[in-house]
């Protein structure tokens, strides 16, 4: 008999996720629905091919979203995040295990009774970041356990970049997610971590002058900025005990640095909107945060203010999206301070047909193995095949696809609302996912940036 | 026949403001009604003055309230902006007039329409800034066009300082009112003026490094930094036209250089509470805001992270707080970073008993008069005469007391919600504010600073 997999919102992240499920549609008794608000806008193969439907849902309209819950066997929700607890009300009504990519709400969390009473799998997390970053981390954190060893140190940093053959601009950047995100980054209180034992707080103005430099075998060096969230896991990971916890984001070295001068004329704020916004040019935008001169020009004001030499290849990287341009105007009604830096950055940072992103992923595990600190590093870097197939669809959406057929097919059985740190979970996908080319090395490195006993003094 | 005046809430800003309804009990027939929540914390000259009454009043118990402002022939309510509603209100009820030293709220100015149908005078901001300096800004301003004058620029700065032969710190500043208030200044968004027709957007961790410098005859020069609400009278000042607005805090020159390192820091932040803040050392708190190495020292760590010189005076300001003590410890459960940084600084900001404090006023008015651009200068300095008898209490409760007199006596007739802004109000009060020392001095200048035809270049 055919199981129906109901995957709701086919969004740009989709694609491996859903060839994930037609290529074995036959040799697995799979019938694919995908509901979307838009399905004119779903490709031909998908709209033709055998295995799937194509129906439009509004999520707002409660008998056809319960209707299509109700006539599935699992449920995959890549809907944004706020719009997942009303298809995971339904899976409890229903009885339908449920699959989504986000963090867990305290709405969803809320249903982890419901759903261990009635034996309904609710996963969660199991993408990317969050995702691919639980399990890998979770594999070898139990690894290190089993071996005897106590964790003292966890630190974590995933960046979603563009491969080295499309790396074409001075930033090393182009936008290969929401770009609102990435300028608005880092927003909305210190980010805490705790390093050797000590609680740390780094001020938004501060966090891209706090960086750490990482090195990847073939790929070069990158840095990592703290998230805001670096405690987050403490628990669910087992490391109340660790002395140094941090989590963060990857770019490639002189990013954070660069981007810091936006953050210090306060360009990406997003709280305030801009008077006449709309018909400002790029080098008007620019003056709103400079000294008012009756004789200074734009270019020297900033240099001064920010203290950047001409010869600074920061500079060039101003120059290269063309921030001094009097002609260029943003066009944007009643927009914020971010809103028209991301248009700035749009005409510079938009991948082409031909752009291939790159995911990266570092991990440090520092433990105690008979009585020695040791340390294991991890990294990934996956890169993408074409403009729609990115390294970013991949490696949000296979782990997805994974775990609903792992649970359809019984092999992942344990109850409730969860993220994907158990055995269980972790163990199959991530040895599937190494055939799709995402796979991590290891490798021991010493112990040393927080070992006093290894630093000259 | 006596007059009632019910002041409600004899905080510490209302010695004078006591003291001048009493020197005038006799003469204008006024009986004093004192009602507040501490009556047991009145001074004895006050309970045993024939003129004055005091009595316990919870601003919250309706009854009691009603029958107080019943009772009155005018209100004055010196409680905390909040809760002036209420009294507010029981105004309307008994055809009361009010007088408040605040900010008017979108509650009390939803009053205006029912004050101005029972013809009652709700005057508000008369205090020092809001008060003094709406009035002597609209004195000036009126005169400026009464004599043909196009305003074009209107800056102004207010500071509550220590004076003089206070002043024995390398900061220059001590507490002379809400400490949390200095602590948090400038916090919760970008500072927004207007400069030469240009709209310019300081965020808050670049307030401090953009100060403008002031000079004040025989008491040399101060600084002055951004308020958030620059345009916030530009309506109510008729300067809609103007092309610089400006509005600012004055300190002396350095105050704002060294402040800044706690802005950067991240130690003025008040959106979090501090993990184990009651045990923290001040060093410990000062650390929390630096990178952790494991052999340097937090003052090269501080150093270093904010490019300060061994023998820049910044540092000396620092060692001054004691900031580098590892045995002194902040004493204060479950606070904030900014709640911290307060409990330092009051242990070397705290006015002694023999410490005077200083209001100091700059205001700046641009325009063109027979086609030629112009500036005159008016400042205002105010010191203290002793613990009790501080320049805040004068200048924020003299105009208070003198605006509910010039009512009771029908001078200020004018009804409905309102700020002193008409000559009605200003004229008087000024002309009787200079008795009491508080006065401006008026010069011109050269309209220089932001006229290009006069900049060297």
């Amino acid at each position: 008999m055919l199981r129906k997999i109901l995957v709701i919102g086919a969004g740009k992240s989709t694609s491996y996720l859903l060839d994930y499920f037609l290529e074995r549609a036959k040799e697995e008794q799979l019938h694919l629905i995908i509901a979307d608000r838009e399905p004119e806008k779903i490709g031909e193969e998908l709209q033709s091919h055998p295995s799937c439907e194509v129906i439009r849902l509004d999520i707002f309209e409660d008998k056809a979203r319960q209707e299509a819950v109700k006539d599935a066997d699992i449920v995959v929700s890549m809907l944004p995040p706020r719009l997942h607890i009303k298809v995971a009300e339904d899976c409890i009504s229903y009885e339908k295990h449920l699959v989504t990519a986000s963090y867990v709400s305290e709405e969803i969390k809320g249903l982890d009774e419901a759903a261990k009473k009635k034996g309904l799998v609710f996963m969660n997390e199991i993408g990317l970041d969050p995702g691919i970053d639980h399990m890998s981390a979770m594999q070898i954190i139990d690894r290190i356990r089993a071996n005897g060893g106590k964790m003292i140190l966890f630190e974590s940093f995933t960046g979603g970049l563009v491969a080295p053959e499309s790396d074409d601009n001075l930033w090393n950047y182009k936008f290969t997610w929401n770009p609102r995100n990435v300028v608005v980054a880092g927003q909305g209180g210190a980010a805490k971590f705790i390093q050797e034992g000590t609680y740390k707080y780094i001020p938004y103005h501060k966090l891209f002058r706090r960086t750490e430099f990482l090195n990847i075998e073939g790929y070069g060096k990158f840095e990592g900025y703290a998230n805001r969230d670096s405690l987050k896991y403490r628990e669910a990971y087992g490391l109340s005990d660790a002395l140094t916890l941090y989590r963060g984001t990857m770019r490639r070295v002189g990013f954070s640095k660069a981007w810091n001068i936006f953050v210090q004329l306060g360009m990406t704020d997003d709280s305030y909107i801009v008077e006449n916004s709309e018909n400002m040019s790029y080098r008007e935008f620019l003056n709103l945060f400079l000294p008012y001169s009756p004789t200074d020009s734009v270019e020297l004001k900033l240099r001064h203010y920010l203290k950047i030499d001409q010869d600074d290849i920061m500079w060039e990287k101003l120059l290269e999206l063309d921030l001094f341009n009097p002609d260029k105007t943003i066009g944007l009604k009643d927009a914020s301070p971010a809103q028209m830096l991301q248009k700035i950055l749009e005409d510079s940072w938009t991948l082409t047909e031909e752009d291939r992103d790159m995911i990266v992923m570092y991990h440090k595990f520092g433990f105690i193995l008979n009585g020695k600190k040791r340390q294991l590093d991890a990294n990934m870097v996956v890169t993408g095949e074409n403009h729609s197939h990115t390294a970013m669809a991949k490696t949000v959406g296979l782990p997805v696809a994974m775990a609903a057929l792992l649970i359809l097919n019984g092999k992942i059985t344990t109850p409730g609302v969860q993220i994907p740190i158990r055995q269980e979970v972790y163990e199959p996908i991530l040895k599937e996912l190494k055939e799709y080319g995402v796979s991590f090395k290891e490798f021991e490195t010493p112990y040393l940036g927080y070992n006093p006993d290894s630093v000259a003094i």
